[in-house]
């Protein structure tokens, strides 16, 4: 009886400390030939925020079709985040984009938001140069990183203010790095001159 | 030794299936005198979406001021809408108003997402008579729920498309609404109509 309940104990602590161990696994999983599965319980994660329109986004300059950008980044790297003012190996962001419509039901006025037009992961992973990779998704297809090279990757570092990424326009971490002081000096002098 | 070990792996599982189940609590908290407690980690909860200066929206008229607002929901009720395409008792959403700039970094056009401008709750709970009630936060401060012939409910009532709530303007939950058929009989004659 009192092994019974000695093992009963053990199995349940061992799988639920599995389940919290889970959370801690890195986000991002690869086919065995390199590429990145689509992520696919992404709109479960951490909401960062929306821009409609915006110039960075490719085709955002079509005159009759407007779009929203959402960015979501996994729970332990946002946890890392709110801690350090820095992303942790293994944060991994997806930029969805989605249509945004005027006319609908009630609404008569202002856009909002309606099918999936692209997903695009951006990982921090120590494997790449950089350190950082860039995953366009054709589909839910795995993804394949961009090269080091790309648009993304050099308008990322040349303009992303905290570890490359562009928290200037996520306006709850923003002040997190400016309390952590982990903004870039380029963004710091700027903000000065302003 | 063994009685340690018991009792250890005792509280081990208790512990763990303590912080299981607190997923499964209400996310809504009250004061004693029966205001809502601010949500302070909403930010964290299931986003459903986010639209821009849309005309439901209050005061979304001004000429130079541009708003966003985006709409959050615990995890647990997002879940049982994924199985039921109905809302749970203790449903909780948060619309969070936020401004939006032009300018500003590299951004050259469209709109990012800058300072929160208010917060407001839509709640499931029985214990009003419509089974649902809208709370307008000032600021952080525990808030009142609003008339039940309010302009939120009344909105809300004649327009929601699933147990009152705007499951048209959000993208990745209309599609369950419309396999589990629990659309408004209005909105689906709406939509065969076109």
């Amino acid at each position: 009886m009192r092994h019974s309940l000695v093992f009963r104990s053990a199995i349940i602590a061992a799988a639920m400390i599995g389940v919290g161990a889970q959370a801690q696994t890195p986000a991002a999983a690869f086919t065995t030939d390199g590429k990145l599965e689509f992520p696919r319980e992404y709109r479960t994660w951490v909401y960062l925020s929306s821009g409609m329109d915006m110039a960075y986004v490719e085709n955002a300059g079509m005159a009759d079709q407007h779009m929203f950008d959402n960015v979501f980044v996994d729970r332990a790297s946002y946890d890392g985040f709110l801690e350090t003012g820095h992303w942790p190996e293994g944060a991994m962001f997806v930029l969805e984009i989605r249509g945004g419509q005027g006319q609908g039901s009630i609404n008569r006025k202002g856009l909002f938001q309606t099918g999936r037009m692209g997903v695009e992961v951006h990982l921090k992973d120590k494997r790449f140069a950089s350190g950082w990779a860039f995953f366009p998704f054709n589909g839910e297809a795995p993804a394949q990183a961009l090269p080091q090279t790309s648009q993304c990757n050099a308008c990322h570092e040349a303009h992303g203010v905290v570890d490359t990424t562009f928290v200037q326009f996520y306006p709850t971490l923003l002040p997190v790095a400016k309390a952590k002081e982990t903004l870039s000096a380029a963004y710091s002098a700027e903000e000065k001159a302003r």
